[in-house]
């Protein structure tokens, strides 16, 4: 097909006409559908059921070194879950806290702690003037959120292909005291789909930060999250980078098995330096009586081992893949050529960006909420919500059931190219 | 028995000598007990085996709500959790938010989200020169550790048979601005086992706060742990006080499940004024993706309501009468009429607490430690770990089986008389 600004203005306008009937045509479907958030499938929630049978009946709830799970204790997690989360994570057991049930507060808490806290012994960010993050965007909003709450200021850092523009990220890092710290997610990013390049970890590795509490965070959170066996990122571990760069302190490393076995009901974990663990524990040890340690043990008999998880790991991809590969199918057959908007196809992680013409992504976000599908809000992938080309919006297709993603697809796909036609048509009358 | 005071100075060294044989005998025996913390006993976590099958086989994950309790969702805890931990403090689920494991990191974050982010509106307490929390002693270690870190200023409040001298606290709390909190543990309170009486409750309802964002940190911790059915102690509902009373928002009331079902593994709540509650929420959606709620699943299905929690309740209460019995039976027997301590008879909660004569608590915990018996440390009772008289102790007799409680309060009673008659042969020679 032809470009769509490659139209003359009424074969443009006869387009947006054509576009419009069906979009009110769509509207009257009364459709209810939803791409919003990153969230598993009943039919992926649906393959775990064996979970809940792994302390019942007669079960030991004693751990590998002796502690009843039952009880009060053990508050960095017990042995066998830091050695598998360690796992997960590329690194020893002896570098790995597990927490509660969600990353997200692992992370909240460790910006909160350094607010009032300060990092190792540093001032407590509340007590300085200015405090800056750097954000990789497009990326995840709810890094972003945190970072707000805080009053923390937030500059914005363009991706590439490779991860974030490193150049800038050197120039920031390396010269401004106030710069504490930058949210990552380095492997099929939120939402990208980019795995950063070696030379990008290497780069982070060998950061010289002007700011000596100014750490990496590392949410790791899609790291076994593969759409094919035949295609998979590689990701260096930014520990071990970070160590021998002469950095061992720098990067507090993030997962969990929300998206693994279940959102609300997984186990999340950091991973980190020994210095910065021994500082956590001293404040943790006032914070919590510990984690769950049952939940712990399930998780552990459950997958025995990082291998368990990869395996595992296998059939919820056998599930997702389908429904990335329709994404892209769809936007390549019905998009493809018309210059009106470029995404990603990532081969693991749970989201495709997809950049409209500028100018365009609020519109068709709002169109597609008036069809009755429920986008992420457009500009959610930016610090403060603003996408200073309001041009990106995160699609989530792994929630819905493959026939409703389809559905979904349709109106999405129509409103991009009636946003679009639109645009253009105001575009070519401001220019006459 | 003789008081010990009575005795002449001959009698005393020669009951020192004996008393010194006796515990270099007790040492030697190399006993390793353990009575410092409130832990429940293993055969206590056994009841509970039926819990691990709640969700195995072929269980629904459907909440009364219609949503998936495997996936995310439901920031507040879904609602059949919210009305039984609701009926468990005897408010309205409206005012309840269910939280995690860990009811001490309900109040952890309570306290830290004031210092960032201040109080429904108010100037974050890290902004300010002075913060003070009163700390009715003796009271809870873990409390007292919470407000130091936040480096808050701590003010003793003596407890009476009553709760708290309300005097003292109505004194700093409707003068001085700067009071932000208290710590209670308000039934069968930790030490002492006092429930605060009507009076007290009413008292504190009505107080006039010289700060707005002035909070009571209610710790409800054993409200339903009674050792007795016909002895139990009752305590007016605190939320409903304070919004007759015209202070609907002064109350953050806590409680869990810790010691019903898991510690560690139970669920933590919050009650509080919707005004409270909503603040709250708009906090929390930033910090975490929400609650275990496959966790609160299993805690409504096991138990249906307050009731089923009440009537499991008596049978842990069944496992820790005797212990309780058997610590009010020896202390007399052996202590009684001797002058050298006094302590709690309490009908509820986890511990008995006792005071020797001032001056001797840590050199009984000392000696305690010395025959292989693990005492909660002296002065824990109090801020800063600080006891002005160095008098009280904190017994914790539920985790031993009660043929090891028995031998540990062997060591106990006799370090109670060694470190006594040591203190009163040295006042004697001083004296002289």
């Amino acid at each position: 097909m032809k470009p769509y600004s490659e139209l003359t203005k009424s074969e443009l306008t006869e387009l947006e006409q054509k576009l419009f009937l069906q979009y009110e045509d769509m509207k009257a479907r009364g459709l209810k559908l939803n791409m919003a958030r990153g969230l598993p499938s009943a039919e992926q929630l649906d393959m775990e059921a064996d979970f809940f049978g792994i302390l019942y009946p007669d079960s030991s709830f004693i751990s590998e070194e002796g502690k009843d799970c039952r009880n009060y204790g053990e508050l960095t997690g017990i042995h066998e879950a830091r050695r598998l989360m360690g796992e997960m994570m590329e690194i020893s057991d002896d570098n790995v806290i597990v927490f509660g049930n969600s990353s997200l507060n692992v992370m909240y808490d460790t910006v909160s702690r350094s607010m009032i806290l300060g990092v190792c012994g540093s001032t407590p960010w509340c007590k300085l003037d200015r405090v800056k993050f750097l954000c990789p965007v497009p990326g995840y909003d709810r890094h972003f959120a945190i970072t707000e709450q805080f009053g923390i200021e937030m500059i914005n850092i363009p991706m590439t292909d490779e991860g974030p523009d490193m150049d800038l990220v050197e120039k920031y890092v390396n010269s401004d005291p106030a710069v504490k710290g930058i949210w990552c997610v380095p492997k099929y990013s939120n939402p990208g789909g980019v795995t950063y390049s070696d030379e990008t970890v290497r780069r982070f590795a060998a950061l010289k930060p002007a700011a000596e509490d100014f750490r990496i965070f590392w949410d790791n959170a899609y790291c076994i999250h593969h759409l094919y066996e035949d295609k998979q990122d590689k990701l260096i571990e930014i520990l071990g980078a970070c160590a021998e760069a002469g950095n061992p302190d720098m990067v507090y490393k993030f997962c969990s098995t929300s998206k693994v076995t279940f959102p609300g009901s997984g186990l999340a974990a950091l991973g980190t330096s020994k210095r910065n663990l021994d500082y956590i524990k001293s404040v943790i040890t006032i914070q919590t009586i510990g984690p769950d340690k049952l939940n712990q043990l399930r998780h552990v008999r459950y997958f025995k081992n990082a291998e368990g998880m990869r395996e595992h790991m296998k059939k919820h991809a056998a599930i997702l893949r389908p429904k990335f590969e329709l994404v892209q199918r769809r936007l390549g057959e019905e998009l493809g050529g018309l210059g009106i908007g470029t995404w990603s196809n990532p081969v693991g992680g749970y989201f495709v960006s997809f950049n409209t013409l500028d100018g365009c992504a609020k519109t068709v976000v709002g169109m597609c909420k008036d069809a009755g599908v429920t986008m992420t809000g457009a500009g959610a992938t930016y610090p403060y919500k603003k996408d200073p080309a309001d041009s990106n919006i995160r699609i989530a297709p792994t929630f819905p059931p493959i026939a409703e993603l389809d559905k979904a697809l349709d109106v999405f796909i129509l409103c991009v190219k009636l946003a679009s036609v639109q645009k253009i048509i105001e575009e070519k009358t401001h220019n006459e």
